[in-house]
């Protein structure tokens, strides 16, 4: 399987996540609500996104961590289809997460930071849960962290657990062959497509790769 | 020292925000615009309540996890004078929310939630953070998690640690005896006053109770 393409919509104004979403929508398969901007404008730029990309799935980045079913209605009915939960959320917050998210055809992800262990993996897979995030944060990047053998080799243990794998932290095309072993689900990029002098086209090198890498 | 008041504006809409900050504000001693609205509603809800009280300690309860500067600052531009961190939060993402809030003459208090060790509290300490927010979780709560003697341990060892403590999660006037032996900074409620009948006589109550327990 090819690894899908997200584009992180890390920016702080409604107009610039509906332009960039606009640009790259016809070359990436998952459009993100990030952080930032669920932040700054409110669940209105998720009902945006999502007029303007029927078809599209979406995530809402909450990173929730309590109220998971409040939290994730306010997600579900804006138009997400799919939420993240901070892996130090209580697994009542999960469990009521994926409720939500099951009622509305939709799924939640694990976002994987800081802390964790194996252990609690292995409990949110008997929860019913089937897809997380590898998180190398931006502040980590900033502080000069990079890809780690002991990143891969969590991700591979993580694979193996049967979770769908979502890749994230200053991914670029050119760091994409140190994941190549991996079954990843997803690859997230923001500023990299963001930022870039042509972000359609910065898009389509980066599934260029995905497909040269993962399909031999 | 007597235990300052917030409320936490833990609804849904702008108005209803708006709505009851006008209601609770000559009582209670901090705002607190919670997670749901902050997300429902964007940053434009921190803006309109910094607007209608110029001169009010307001929380922003953003539980960041990444990001520390970016959100740092759209939280104390929006007008937050406190930002909340989740105790997940790498530190190097703690240090940047930490060094936003000072430049704003603002502060970051840490939200205690899921895993998290004493250890983890000293380093925090060693950084220069001195809040922290001890939480029973809505979904712990819903759950039938109840507060133990081991939290009020905790609680101790946080204080001993140095922390200016805030405690939330169920808090009633019935409930405050329980903590009377500690030197909490803070208690936190929201539905207890929200959804009373009168919330301004709840919290004038609620404060009343805070008096004759911590005076004596």
């Amino acid at each position: 399987m090819i690894p899908k393409l997200q584009v992180a919509l890390d920016v702080t104004t409604e107009a610039e996540a509906l332009d960039s979403a606009r640009t790259l929508a016809p070359v990436v398969d998952v459009l993100e609500a990030g952080t930032l901007i669920c932040f700054s404008e409110g669940m209105s730029v998720v009902r945006s996104l999502r007029a303007q990309h029927p078809e599209k799935p979406l995530v809402v980045d909450m990173k929730l961590a309590d109220a998971g079913k409040d939290l994730g209605e306010m997600a579900f009915k804006a138009g997400g289809s799919l939420l993240t939960v901070i892996c130090a959320a209580p697994l009542a917050t999960m469990e009521s997460a994926l409720n939500v998210a099951r009622a509305h055809n939709g799924d939640i992800q694990i976002e994987l930071f800081g802390e964790w262990t194996f252990e609690q993996a292995q409990e949110w897979r008997k929860l019913g849960i089937s897809q997380a995030i590898y998180h190398r944060g931006r502040d980590a990047q900033a502080a000069g962290q990079t890809w780690h053998q002991e990143d891969l080799d969590w991700l591979q243990r993580m694979c193996d657990l049967g979770f769908r794998m979502s890749v994230t932290g200053g991914i670029t095309p050119e760091l994409l062959p140190t994941f190549r072993h991996l079954p990843i689900d997803t690859f997230i990029a923001g500023r990299a497509l963001l930022t870039a002098p042509d972000p359609r086209k910065a898009a389509m090198d980066f599934k260029e790769t995905l497909s040269s890498l993962w399909r031999e």
